[in-house]
């Protein structure tokens, strides 16, 4: 069979069914054997956007997202969302079209080429920190292994891997096969060093009297949450969540108590871990700052444990933690939309099969003190923290929650729900477009409207030119990325009363079409966590400064 | 002075005047000494963005175009806008903030770092084959030097540099002793060298019967446009341009004949140049293959030669070319608005001191057979050719041609003619935005609507779905981003009648405000340029393939 269809076939396996991208002239034959396997081309507005939402796609399905670019132009205007993924352990396959190998050896300045006398691979050199794999599919008899050997990478580190096609290889005739046996993905264990691992976490939760859980990312990305949850349920042990762990685990559990933030966690709870607890299981850890307060944990005994065996009885070592109610924030009263009380709200009105995406700025900040119920899905990208992501990962998540609506017919059609501030929605906005063309009806986008990057205002120069935007007018959005009835589809809001009124409508509860929410919110107001975060990073900065000074 | 100052005087002291990007926690700092020089922040709807806007503004002013991002997630989007600058030759300085050295030595996880245990310097690295020099402002002893020096490089090299700047070294006092001086961003020259290249190059026209000469895009970037044309006056010789040389040379001298594209030119040019003359200067050249009809010049006698010295009487060359005229197109009588028709047109409206910005694809092709009178400029990225470049670059050109007016007042305000197709604008719609924000009102945005990817439609696939983009309303688009008269300034056209009338008007004439004008034209119509590159490219490839299998 030709070697794109081999590719394709072999990505269709993996239960792919959507590949991001935007077409060049480098790789518009690769793409014509997508049909073949009834692969569905997304085809994004731009290369960014569609890393961004093969990023979305994967957290949602668990396999990979896929996209294709054009070497050069598109490759690299797609660099920064393989970058996110890697950072946030997110699996992306990333095909890209090059020129045919004859140009490359002649090192021919063909379009899209680097300078004078250019070295066509340069691109991939350029993109080797952000991936795991790489291949160059130029060689017909060993191009099949390399696929899968990519793959298996992919799968198994769970990070980005690269596939460079020559355009004169897209149709070589290749063997076929390896393809009668799915890729094994699963990692090989070593029974001996499970089983040893396995007793010495039993050792410890039998010596313990008060231990704790914290569930952490890296649960989620090695598609490990569900064999979690069953252990969890059986140990009963308090349980925590990091930021990025959110939605990891069902929140209406009765030992689970919120999420752990080092400092910036609600009262109660980082004394609760790091002082009553004699035993901290730290699972799926991802230590970057904006997942601990700013490496605010105070924690010294930490070790990672994973297993699915029965519980014997005598690991459990049921808790109740009973944490202090949270102050009641001063603006409790107000009837404007405030900080203290947009993410809860928006929390509280997701249902089972939802999904909640959060952009960087406020909405990550504040969504850590909204209670999900169970059933729902957080996607945010707090590590990396590009801002611009979240749209486009809305489009990856919808796409997929699609997909997986149609697998799983029985259950009610769950709804996207992407919080974007005015200021982020400007890098990606053009995305939407194609949520309209795709015919995506699950989605409701909810642009916090608050003059420009509060978030930056809060951390330096509140009323600087710098972090104003442009004045978009949000009520057009839909109507001018095609959407007929965008007009009626689009409303904005700045009372809570209001807000609620159109949250409750029959519109909201049962999507019937994608839906635009302006909410106006004062460019002044933050999370109290994102207070006390700064608060934390300018004492420390200050601590490092007088360091530096030998104080 | 503070170190940040130092860097803003020096850079204003080249001339610039408006610094482009995106604002980030890790470069706020920064931007708080904009204001101290006069310096104005534009700030972009992206990076991406923002450093296509810079090389628009580069190539209207000669000066460097700037742009500030923050590091790891900022730094990379704008990492293909670079790139395209690097390849077309096109002076950058990237100044990217980032997390203090304190926190890069303990090698800690803040947030836009590369995974666990993070380089923080490895978006330098990775950005290594887009520049031409870097320097880490990590050092307050040699930190204005090490600005001087890569400032230095961006004018000799005209290519991108970088400029890197942790946050903790934003404010250390260094000397300002070195602003005294102006920059020397001249290259040195050796005397001998250059009098025995001057007399090669004169002895070889003297020999000459029949010369030529080609004019190319270097000549541009290296600031020598006004020195060739009078140069160019004086010889008198029969001068081309090539795509990229295009607008170099006053399209109404009688020595001029048009574009040299290889066989991809217009009829007997070709042949005036490879058969005809017996010597042709081939000047500041970059043979791309977009550049050379894909690479199909037949040229065995190419040197380079430039020289301001008089010219001798006996070189005078003067030759009159007769080129045939070019067979009438056979949609000539057609009343739709068609690709034979319009870029002739829109070549033909530009008066002087305007601007014209095409995209790449068939906007780009078309445009070379367009007669640009004197005073006209032409801005498009032919070799690098990344989709979505044009409209940002446009905001660039637009906001140096405005700076350039006020410092030359006496002069009508030239206009900034935007022509992108409805495919690639999606990638880059949002600077529109921008362009508002800024009441930049000298820009026309001619929006060629044909339904999708027409060139890759040419090129491969004409009817499949990849070459399909999402359907928007792009009548609606001034009013989304914030001209509350958009609805006004939006006209939409299908006949050339109705081109005519709109381009005629006053409102277009003498532009009160920006202008947004939608032409309506067939999905399969690709100019005539197009479809012979391809059909040369095509025959190459079967030439190629048929080697390859040793026939």
């Amino acid at each position: 069979m030709p070697l794109a269809a081999y590719l394709w076939r072999r990505i269709r396996q993996l239960g792919v069914q959507s590949i991001m991208g935007v077409p060049g002239d480098m790789n518009l034959e690769l793409l014509d054997y997508l049909d073949d396997d009834g692969l569905e081309w997304v085809g994004n507005a731009n290369e960014l956007n569609a890393a961004y939402a093969a990023d979305g796609y994967s957290r949602m399905k668990g396999c990979p997202g896929v996209l294709v670019t054009t070497m050069g132009v598109g490759e690299l205007s797609a660099l920064n969302g393989v970058a996110g993924a890697y950072t946030e352990h997110v699996k992306l396959i990333h095909i890209v079209g090059t020129t045919g190998t004859g140009a490359q050896k002649a090192r021919a300045m063909i379009h899209h080429c680097l300078g004078p006398n250019p070295d066509h691979r340069i691109y991939s050199k350029i993109s080797g920190p952000v991936r795991m794999a790489h291949c160059w599919l130029d060689n017909a008899k060993t191009a099949t292994a390399e696929i899968d050997r990519v793959i298996r990478v992919c799968y198994l580190k769970s990070l980005p891997v690269y596939i460079f096609v020559p355009l004169d290889f897209t149709h070589v005739p290749v063997s076929a096969s390896s393809l009668d046996q799915p890729l094994t993905i699963t990692p090989q264990t070593d029974d001996d060093a499970c089983a040893s691992a396995v007793n010495a976490v039993i050792d410890r939760i039998a010596m313990s009297k008060t231990p704790s859980i914290v569930v952490d990312t890296l649960v989620h990305r090695f598609g490990a949450t569900s064999i979690l949850n069953r252990l969890l349920d059986q140990l009963d042990i308090p349980t925590f969540t990091t930021p990025m762990g959110k939605s990891i685990v069902p929140e209406d559990r009765s030992y689970f108590h919120g999420v752990y933030n080092g400092q910036v966690s609600l009262p109660g709870i980082a004394s609760a871990i790091e002082v009553s607890s004699d035993l901290v299981i730290d699972i799926g850890f991802l230590h970057s700052d904006s997942n601990t307060g700013g490496h605010s944990r105070l924690l010294t005994r930490v070790f990672q444990a994973l297993t699915t065996d029965p519980i014997p009885r005598n690991l459990l070592r049921r808790r109740i933690i009973h944490l202090p109610t949270p102050s009641v924030p001063s603006d409790e009263d107000a009837k404007h939309i405030t900080q203290s009380w947009i993410w809860k709200r928006i929390g509280a009105m997701a249902q089972p099969g939802d999904i909640i995406i959060a952009e960087s700025g406020t909405a990550q900040f504040g969504f850590s003190d909204a209670v999900f119920g169970p059933g729902v899905q957080y996607i945010t990208q707090i590590y990396f923290g590009s801002i611009g992501y979240s749209v486009p990962a809305c489009l990856g998540a919808a796409i997929a929650q699609r997909e997986m609506g149609s697998e799983a017919a029985s259950q009610r059609p769950g709804r996207t729900i992407l919080v974007v501030g005015d200021g982020s929605l400007q890098l990606t906005v053009q995305e939407i477009g194609t949520m309209i063309k795709l015919g995506l009806k699950n989605i409701i986008i909810v642009v916090i409207n608050n003059n420009g990057y509060t978030i930056e205002r809060a951390i330096h120069g509140p009323e600087r030119g710098y972090n104003d935007i442009a004045t978009w007018n949000h009520q057009l959005l839909l109507n001018t990325f095609g959407d007929k009835y965008g007009k009626v589809n689009s409303r904005v809001v700045n009372t809570k009363e209001s807000f609620e009124k159109v949250i409750s409508s029959p519109e909201y509860l049962d999507l019937a079409s994608i839906q635009l929410l302006e909410v106006i919110m004062d460019k002044m107001d933050v999370p109290w966590r994102l207070k006390a975060q700064i608060d934390l990073i300018n004492q420390h900065n200050t601590r490092i400064t007088k360091q530096d000074n030998g104080v």
